[in-house]
C-alpha cells in the first residue's frame, strides 16, 4: 500500500518530487529543529492518482485522519473543538513554483461557533471575525470559483467585520446554492480536493507548456497549523532573503509588516519595514531569525528567501526556498559561495546560466534615466530600442532614423518593416504570436500584447489611458521587462560586454570579477573548444577578444556581395574565366585579412553555398520592370538580359536546387579560384612570418561521391601553390543523408562540421523564411513544439542524425574532428547535447561566443541530460 | 599458392566469376564431350594481380607453359614449330559481356617463317598470307594501339596477299618504332596483358558505370587452338539461336557463311545462308550441329547462342551463352519451357523483368509500315511519338498540334518547349544529357545525339544527308530504339495494353497466353500487394482493369483545380466558411464516385497537401499585369487584389513551406470539411449497398504531435456523420524526421504509407524540379549517380529511413500496414527493395500496375538483393 501522507518530521529537502518544493523545505527545517507549525504533507502521488481516477485515493482520509491526531496531541487543540478550535491552512506545493495554481487557503476550522471560541481564546474578538472573514472569501473564491469581486472589500471594526461575515456568507450561498460549509473537515477536503484540481487549470497548464514542465508530475498539498502575525503589535509578519537578490550583496534583506500576516506583506496595502526596524521592534526575534538565515544557508548552500511570522513574540519559520536573483546577483552570489568555502567552482559555473549571461550583455536602459512606463506587456524579445513610431511597414522601410513597428499584431506582409525597424510593439498576442516569434528569429526587440494600449493605425495613433502619441513621436519599448515608454530613453551599454571588450577592468567591480573568475574556470574544464561564424576580419577580432579560439564558419558568399555583384554577373551572363580571374585577388585579399587576424588559430572556410541568381536582381523587381517598359513602348535593356538570366535560373525552390557542392561541381572553376585564393593567402600569410591555419569546408554535400570529385580538384590546386601549409578538407553535415552516410563520407573527408540550420530545415521539411511567421506561433500554441527547433536543437529527431553521423564518421575515422556551425551553436540547450554527443567545437556570432564558453563549461560539470528521451527512443507515450 | 589457369577440361560453366562467362562455358561444353578446340583460361584473379601490381602475376608464365605443352600435346602441333605450328586465338572474356575491351586476336603464332609452314601444310597459301594479314591487323590493333585506318583494306590473290602483309608490317614498324615481333610467345604474352589492361580502357570504364558493373572483377583470357572455317567450300562459320530471339519460336534459328570466319559473318560483309541452306551443304555437320544445340539447351535451360565453325567437314564450337531475346520472346519462351517441364513457373517469372513487359506496353510505331529510319541515334526514352517539327520552346507552346521539339541539346529555358512537345530530338549529347534526363523524368519520348542530323535553328532546317526538312515537317521518333523517321509513322497500339484493358483474349496468341500465365503466377507468389495513384474514377477503373487491388493515393488537391479553383480564391481571400460550405458536396461527390469503383477494396485519401497559394495566379503573372497596368495610369482592380493575397501568401521554397498537414493545423476548417466529405461519401455508398473501404491519410506529418491534434479533430468529425463504416486514419511518411520518430508517430497511425518522392528530396536536400535539368546530367556523367534517385530509389540514404521507419513502427504496432505511393513504387529494383523491408503494398500510376504486379512476384521468388551494400554500411571504400 502506498504511503500519501508524510509528517513535517518525516520529510527532508531531498523528497522534492513526491513531497514537492514547499513539503520537502518544511519538512527540511523541522529537522533542523527550527520553529515550524507542525504540519504533514500530501503527496504527488495522491494527487496523481486523484487525477487518474477522480476520487481520492483509498486510504488517503484515514492517513490524513491519523496525522491530523498527531497534531492535535502536540498542540492540544482539536479541529472543530468549541473550547479550543484548531486551525489549518492548506497550501499547494509541485515539485516546480507554479504560478496559476491554487496555493493558500488559511483559517481552515472555523464556524459560527469556533469563531467564538477563537474570539475567547485569543482575547481579540476582531482578528477571530477578520480570520473567519478571510476563510470564507478564499475557500468561497479557490474551491468554488466565487468571483473575487463579489466580496466586497473593507475590514472595519468587530461589529462590522461580524456583518461582513453574514454578507460574505450569503454571497457565497447565493453563488454556490449551498450554504457556506460548516464542517470544519468538509472545508479540509474541500480544500484539498481544490489544490489537486487547479494541477489541470488552464493558467497551470499553459505556464507548464511554456516553461516546459512535465504534465504528469501532479502537486503535494501542506496541511499545517495556523500561526497568526495578526494578534497585535508583538505579532506580525515578514519575507527575507540571506543575501540581496538584485545585486548579490552579503547580508540579510527583507520586509516586516508588524500585526498582518504574511498575504498583506505580499499585497502591499502597508508600507514595510525593513529588517533593521524589527531588530528595534523585537530584538531577541531577529537575533534568532539570523541566526536561522545562517543556518538555512548552509543547509541549502546557497541564497534563501524566506517567509515568518512572529505570533505574539514567537517566532515561526513558514517556508524556505533557495531564492531567486536577477542575473548579476546569480554571478556575483556564486563567486561569494566559492569565497566562503561553501560550493566548489565546478558548482558554481553549474549555477549560473548561459542565458543570464546573455541578459548582462543585452544593452539595458538607464533605469535610472527612465521615466514610469506608460505600460508593461509581455517580453517577447529581449533588448532595447527606441525610435520614431511608424503603423506600417511602408513607413517603417521609407524612414530615414531608427523606427518601432506599431501593429495590432504583424503578419507576413509586415516583415520588410519588422526588418527595418529598431523594434516592435503589437497590442494582441503573447510570446508565441507572429510578432514575437519572428523577432526573436531575428534578435530584434519585441514588446507584445499591449493590451491597455490602443492603436489606430487608419488615424496613427498610439494611446495608452491619456496619453496620445502620434506617428513620429518618439517611443522606447524594453524587450527584457515588458516596459514601454513615452520618449527616448537612455541606453546604458553592458559593463559585461565593455570588459570582454577590454574596456574595463574586473578591479573593484564584484560583477565583473564573479564573471571573469567562473569564465576561467569554465573555460578549464571544458572539452568542447568555441569558435566563430566571422566572415571579415572586423567580426574576426572581436571574436578572439570574446575568447574564440578559431573560425568554424566563414561564409564566402558575404564576400561576393556590395560592388563584387558586378563580378558575379559577369561569370553568370559574360566572360567567365576573366570574371574568376577578377574575383581571385579580391578572394585572396579577403582571406589574408582573416588569416592575419586569426594567426595561429584555425579558420574554416566555407566554399561559396547560395545559388548564383541570389547575386542578381528578383525575378519580381525584373518583371516590374520590363512590363512598365514595354507598356510604354520603351526597350527594356539591361533589364530584358538580366530578365532572361533570371528566368533561366529561376528556381521553384531555391534551398533544394542549384547550390553547395552542386555549384562546384557544375560551374567551371568556381570552387578551384576559391581553393586557390585560400592557398595563396597562406602562402603569404607564411611569407610574412605568419602562421596561417585555413581549412576548406565544402557545404552540402550528400553523398561521398560528390566530396571526392571536389576533393581530388581542391588537391590539384593546392599542389600548385607553393609555400602553402597543408590544409584540411572537410565537409558540411547539413543534408540527412549525409548524415546517414557518414561512414563513407568520412573516407574523403578531414574533418566534419554540422550545419544544423540546413539540417534542421531538410529533417523537418520546412524553410525557415518560410514558416516562422506562417504557422510557428500555431504550433507553439498547440503544444507541437515547446520551443523553436532552429532557437533549440530538436534533439530527437535532428540530434538524433547528429548523433548517428559522429559514430559513423568515427566509426570510419577515429580521429575526425567535429564541430557544429549553425545557430544552435550558441544555444545552451544545445551546447549540452554537443558535448554529450561528443563534438570537439561548437562556432557562433560573436557576441554568443562568452555564453557558448560559459555553456561549453557547465555541460563539463553538468550530468548528461535525456532530452525528450533518449535519442532513438519514443518522445511521447500517447 | 594460387592458380591462375585452368584447362578447358577443369572448368564449369558455374565459374563465371573466375573464368569469365565466355571461359565458363567454353569448359561446360568441354565437359559435356562436345567438340571444342583444346585450350585454357587464365583467370580473373591474373587480371586483378596484373592490375594492382602492373606486372604479370609470378608463377602465370610457367602455368600457361604448362598448360600449352598439353593442347600442343593433343594436337600434336607446336607453338611456332616451322613444319606443324600451332595457331593460336586470345579472346577477353569477363563474368559480365562487356563492349568496350578489347576481344580477340587470332592466328597467333605466325610469323615470317610459320606462314609457309601454314601454306604448305594447308596446301592453300593465299588462306595462309590472309591469316598472316589479319594477325598483322589485329595484334597492331589491340596491343599497340595502331589506328585502324592506317591498315588499308583489301584481299586480293595470293601475291596481293603477300605484299598487304609487307605493307601492313611496314606501318606496324613505323607507327610503334619496332618491327612486328616474330617470336610467337611475345605475340602470346603481348595479347594476354593487352586483353587484362583493356580491362581499364576508357570505353570499358565508362560502360561499366551506365550497367552499374562493379570496377574490381576484372576479365579472364581464354587462349584456344585456332580452327578455320575458311578453308575452302567444305568449311565455313555460324551463328545461332536454339529458338528464335525475336518471337521466342521453337526451333533452331541462325546464319552460316561458308569459307568464311565468324568475324566475317558478323561484320555482314557477304550474305548469309540459313540453317536450312547448311543441311542442304553439309547435311552431316547440320544434324550433329542440331543435336548439340538440344543438348545445350537440356544443359543450360535456357534459350542459348552459339557459335561455331565447320573446319574442312569437322564442326568445332567456339562459344555459347544463354542468348539475348527480345521482351516478346522472353516471356513466350519462358512459358514455353514451363510447358516442356524444363524449369519452374518461379523460374519462369524471374527470367522476365519488368521493365521487358514496360516495353511491352509502350505505343510502337507499326514497323511493316515503317520507312527506312532518316537516322539512328541514342535511344534516351522510350515510346514513340510524330509531330510537326519545331525549333523553339516558343513555337512548341503556341503550336496546335502535336510537335516534335528539335534542339542541339535543350538547356532550363526549354522546359515550357518539352512539356507541350510530344517528342524531343537532339544533335547532341547522351543518354545522361539534359533533355535525355528531363524527358525520362517526364515519361517523355526523346532521341539524342542524332550527331548526323544538321540542325540549323536560325534557317529553322534539319538536315539529314540529303534529306532538309523545315520547321511545321512531319518527323517520327522512336525513343526505344532511336530510330528517327521523315513523315508520320502509323502507331500501333500495345496489344499486351490491350490485353489487360480486356480488349484482347490471349486465346491463339502465344504472347498474350505467355503474359497472362507469367502475370498469374506473379499474383500467387507475391507478397507485396499493388495498389493505384488515382485521383478520378476513370483512373481508378483503369486501374482496376490493370490489376490494382485499391487505391494507395487519391491526392485531393486535383479536384481544386479547373472551375473549382475560384471556391479556392474565396477561401484565401473572401468567406471561408461558406467556401468551405460550397466546397464540402464537391469533395462528397468526388469520393463517392471513386469509392463506387474500388467496391470492396482500400481507397487511401490523402487530405490536401499543396500550399494554397498554388491555385492563385502566379507572382509573375499578376507583377506584370498589374505593372503594366499601372505605367498607362489604368486601375489594375482584381489583379491588384490577388498580387496583394500571393505576395502575402508568397513562399521562397514551397516545397518547405505551408502545406501537408501544417495546413490543416492553420487553416480552421479544411481538413475537417475533407474528412467529412469522405464519412458522407462511406455513408451514401453504404446506403446504396455498396461496400465502401476508405482510408484518411495526412501529409507531411513530421511529428506525433501534428497526428494527434489532426487525429483528434478527424474523429470527432467521424463520429457525427452517421452510418459511414470504421475509416482508418494513417500517415504519409516522407520527411526524415518522420522517419526517425516513426516509433512515437506509429501511437496516433493506423497505417503508414512511404512517400518517397518527397523523402528522397528531402534526405537529399534537393528538389526534383529544380535539379533534373539542373544539375542530374552532370551527376551522372561524373558517377556521382548510377541512375536517378527519383527513379530508383535510393537505397543506402533513402532507404535505411524507409527500414528505419517500418522498424520503429513495428516495434510500437507490430501489424501496422505500411506500403508507398511515391513514384518508386513502379519502378522494378525499388520494388524489390520495399518487398525485402516488408511493405505490405507498393502504389504506382496505373500504368504501371503490371509492372509492379510483375515485380512483386519476381522479389517473392528471388534472394534478398543487397543493393550498394548493406543498409547501414559504407556504400564504397574509396
Amino acid at each position: 500500500m502506498s504511503r500519501y501522507v508524510f509528517d513535517f518530521s518525516d520529510g527532508n529537502k531531498d523528497l522534492k518530487d513526491l513531497l514537492g518544493g514547499k513539503g520537502a523545505n518544511l519538512a527540511e527545517m523541522t529537522r533542523m529543529g527550527l520553529p515550524v507549525p507542525p504540519g504533514f504533507t500530501i503527496t504527488t502521488d495522491a494527487c496523481r492518482e486523484y487525477l487518474h481516477t477522480g476520487t481520492l485515493p483509498s486510504g488517503l482520509l484515514r492517513e490524513v485522519e491519523d496525522h491530523l491526531r498527531l497534531v492535535e496531541a502536540r498542540l492540544g487543540k482539536r479541529l472543530g473543538d468549541i473550547h479550543e478550535p484548531l486551525l489549518l491552512s492548506v497550501r499547494s506545493g509541485g515539485p516546480f513554483s507554479m504560478p496559476g495554481m491554487m496555493e493558500t487557503i488559511l483559517d481552515i476550522g472555523l464556524n459560527d461557533t469556533t469563531v467564538l471560541a477563537l474570539a475567547a481564546r485569543s482575547g481579540d474578538e476582531r482578528f477571530a471575525w477578520d480570520s473567519y472573514r478571510r476563510l470564507i472569501q478564499m475557500f468561497g473564491r479557490t474551491v468554488y470559483g466565487v468571483p473575487a469581486e463579489l466580496f466586497e472589500a473593507g475590514p472595519g471594526d468587530t461589529a462590522a467585520l461580524r456583518d461582513l461575515v453574514a454578507t460574505y456568507q450569503k454571497v457565497f450561498a447565493e453563488y454556490t446554492g449551498r450554504d457556506f460549509p460548516q464542517s470544519p473537515r468538509e472545508q479540509l477536503y474541500g480544500a484539498i480536493t481544490a489544490v489537486f484540481q487547479s494541477w489541470n487549470a488552464d493558467r497551470a497548464v499553459l505556464y507548464r507548456r511554456q516553461e516546459r514542465i512535465p504534465h504528469d508530475l501532479g502537486t503535494a498539498v501542506n496541511v499545517q497549523a495556523m500561526v497568526f502575525g495578526n494578534r497585535g503589535p508583538r505579532s506580525g509578519s515578514g519575507v527575507a532573503f540571506t543575501r540581496d537578490p538584485a545585486t548579490g550583496r552579503r547580508g540579510a534583506y527583507g520586509d516586516y509588516l508588524p500585526d498582518a500576516q504574511g498575504e498583506d506583506v505580499v499585497a502591499g496595502i502597508r508600507n514595510t519595514l525593513t529588517l533593521a526596524d524589527l531588530s528595534r521592534i523585537d530584538p531577541a526575534s531577529h537575533v534568532k531569525l539570523l541566526s536561522i538565515m545562517e543556518k538555512l544557508e548552509q543547509r541549502f548552500r546557497d541564497l534563501c528567501d524566506i517567509e515568518f511570522t512572529i505570533e505574539d513574540g514567537d517566532l515561526w519559520m513558514l517556508q524556505t526556498r533557495v531564492g531567486k536573483r536577477t542575473p548579476a546577483a546569480a554571478f556575483v552570489i556564486a563567486a561569494q559561495l566559492v569565497d566562503e568555502g561553501t560550493i566548489t567552482l565546478d558548482e558554481a559555473i553549474s549555477r549560473v546560466t548561459g542565458d543570464q549571461l546573455a541578459h548582462l550583455m543585452f544593452p539595458a536602459f538607464d533605469l535610472d534615466a527612465a521615466p514610469e512606463p506608460l505600460t508593461t506587456a509581455v517580453a517577447a524579445s529581449p533588448g532595447a530600442a527606441s525610435g520614431a513610431i511608424v503603423f506600417d511597414s511602408t513607413a517603417a522601410t521609407a524612414a530615414d532614423g531608427p523606427v518601432i513597428l506599431v501593429r495590432h499584431e504583424t503578419n507576413p506582409d509586415d516583415l520588410p518593416g519588422m526588418i527595418a525597424a529598431q523594434g516592435i510593439l503589437t497590442s494582441r498576442g503573447g510570446k508565441t504570436s507572429h510578432a514575437a516569434v519572428v523577432a526573436r528569429g531575428m534578435g530584434k526587440t519585441c514588446v507584445c500584447g499591449a493590451e491597455q494600449a490602443v492603436v489606430d493605425p487608419v488615424a496613427e495613433t498610439l494611446t495608452v489611458g491619456t496619453t496620445v502619441l502620434h506617428a513620429g513621436d518618439v517611443i522606447s519599448i524594453d524587450g527584457t521587462t515588458g516596459h514601454v515608454y513615452a520618449g527616448a530613453v537612455p541606453v546604458r551599454s553592458s559593463s559585461v560586454v565593455r570588459f570582454f571588450e577590454g574596456e574595463l577592468s574586473p578591479l573593484g567591480d564584484p560583477l565583473l570579477a564573479a564573471v571573469q573568475r567562473l569564465m576561467t574556470h569554465a573555460g578549464h574544464v571544458a572539452r568542447l573548444a568555441v569558435h566563430a561564424n566571422a566572415d571579415t576580419a572586423a567580426d574576426a577580432r572581436r571574436a578572439r577578444r570574446f575568447g574564440a579560439t578559431g573560425i568554424g564558419l566563414c561564409r564566402t558568399e558575404h564576400m561576393f556581395l556590395g560592388p563584387r555583384r558586378e563580378l558575379v554577373e559577369h561569370l553568370i551572363l559574360g566572360d567567365h574565366e576573366s570574371a574568376l580571374a577578377e574575383l581571385l585577388p579580391l578572394q585572396r585579399d579577403d582571406f589574408t585579412a582573416l588569416l592575419r587576424e586569426m594567426d595561429g588559430l584555425p579558420v574554416t572556410i566555407r566554399l561559396i553555398d547560395p545559388p548564383l541568381h541570389e547575386f542578381l536582381p528578383s525575378l519580381e523587381d525584373l518583371t516590374a520592370r520590363v512590363a512598365a517598359a514595354q507598356a510604354v513602348g520603351r526597350d527594356p535593356g539591361l533589364d530584358g538580359l538580366l530578365l532572361a538570366a533570371v528566368r533561366r535560373m529561376h528556381e521553384q525552390n531555391p534551398m533544394l536546387g542549384l547550390r553547395g557542392v552542386r555549384l562546384g561541381l557544375v560551374v567551371p572553376g568556381l570552387f578551384a579560384m576559391q581553393v586557390r585564393a585560400v592557398a595563396e593567402a597562406a602562402a603569404a600569410r607564411v611569407a610574412a612570418g605568419g602562421d596561417p591555419r585555413p581549412e576548406i569546408m565544402v557545404p552540402l554535400v550528400g553523398t561521398v561521391q560528390e566530396l571526392d570529385v571536389v576533393r581530388a580538384e581542391a588537391l590539384e590546386v593546392l599542389s600548385r601553390v607553393e609555400g602553402a601549409p597543408p590544409i584540411p578538407i572537410g565537409t558540411m553535415i547539413e543534408v540527412p543523408r549525409a548524415a546517414l552516410t557518414a561512414g563513407d563520407i568520412a573516407h574523403a573527408a578531414d574533418f566534419f562540421s554540422f550545419g544544423t540550420n540546413d539540417l534542421t530545415q531538410m529533417t523537418w521539411g520546412f524553410s525557415r523564411d518560410d514558416v516562422e511567421g506562417a504557422f510557428f506561433g500555431r504550433y507553439l500554441d498547440l503544444g507541437v513544439f515547446t520551443v523553436s527547433p532552429f532557437e533549440s536543437l530538436d534533439t530527437t529527431g535532428v540530434g538524433e542524425l547528429v548523433r548517428t553521423a559522429v559514430e559513423r564518421g568515427r566509426a570510419t575515422r577515429p580521429d575526425l574532428p567535429t564541430g557544429v556551425c549553425g545557430e544552435h551553436g550558441g544555444d545552451p540547450a544545445s551546447i549540452h547535447f554537443f558535448h554529450d554527443v561528443g563534438l570537439d567545437y561548437v562556432s557562433c556570432s560573436p557576441y554568443r561566443i562568452p555564453i557558448a564558453r560559459l555553456e561549453a563549461g557547465r555541460a563539463a560539470v553538468t550530468p548528461a541530460t535525456q532530452p525528450n528521451g533518449a535519442a532513438f527512443g519514443p518522445t511521447s507515450t500517447s
